[in-house]
């Protein structure tokens, strides 16, 4: 699973060098922050719309892409995966669920 | 990293049976699939919003907060986050990045 | 301002016989319920950038936008305009602003 | 029609004095942008929710507070309701309906 997360992290990196014509990720980083976060806004309401339908396999296929845009937008702000994983241990990890309190 | 997201699923699976006033994931399992939605919502507007403010570690947190609430929704459907993995895996793994192509 | 949103109801609704090719709402129709709940989910986002970029005559012309798409919506589902202010009356306008109470 | 709009838009700039602690609109003011525009994404993901579940009053309900939440945003940018009539007149006021084009 690591492995994944990770490679995909070093291929969006690698994409930065890449030709926005004829790289789809290399055309969201050229069309800057908002050209992504508008990617991830879509996908969520897509994730949304997926489980409203009840359509199990477009659910896993939309929550992919939403993970997927936000590998580019953590790829683009010069961040990596491991931060996030890193994040939810930091919440998490040593005593199984510390129960998220108190936010919005 | 794979044991982050498998170890999370697990605590996410035991409570479904936990009390729904003293557990703020069983509180949305509670509130049914809206519930989960909405927040899904909400922790991707809070990476637009975090984007934009150029907030780094808001960023890594939001971003956090949105991948842990599609486990919450995964778990809720009885699907895991290794078909997410797969997911990614199957688009993009074998032969580095293959492309996304033609989507919205 | 009430003769606007009117004749554009009426406008909307004649385009319900319009050829999905050659006309934008008609297309919107034809993709049905998930097609207009796509595009308000994106003019929301719009707006939401446009403020964050402090550009005022875009955030214009995405609340533009967004109100078009909940009115296509209305159409979509047989209602009009009209109900929307009704209900912004029956809230806010007897009493000046009767204000939202207790609400997420 | 035109009068609802207005006399909530003026009912909007009075709340700018108001104490946040007792008014709804003075605790959104006060919270800034980001509390505003968090709405506005929270209102549209219950329009989509709600056209979903097939809930046609709530959909009227959750559009007027979408409606509601724009108006928000333009008071608390200094602007005015009838800025946004006159972009719908723009675009579709004269000929009927001067369909959108080339546009996402």
């Amino acid at each position: 699973m690591s492995a994944t997360l990770n490679r995909l992290a070093r291929v969006l990196e690698q994409r930065k060098s890449a030709d926005p014509e004829g790289s789809y990720v290399a055309g969201l980083y050229a069309g800057g922050t908002n050209a992504i976060l508008k990617k991830i806004a879509e996908e969520a309401t897509e994730v949304i719309m997926a489980a409203k339908d009840g359509d199990r396999s477009k659910i896993v296929y939309e929550v992919a892409d939403l993970w997927f845009h936000t590998l580019v937008l953590l790829a683009h702000e010069e961040m990596e995966p491991g931060m996030i994983i890193e994040e939810l241990e930091r919440r998490f990890g040593t005593s199984g669920l510390a129960e998220k309190s108190g936010r919005g």
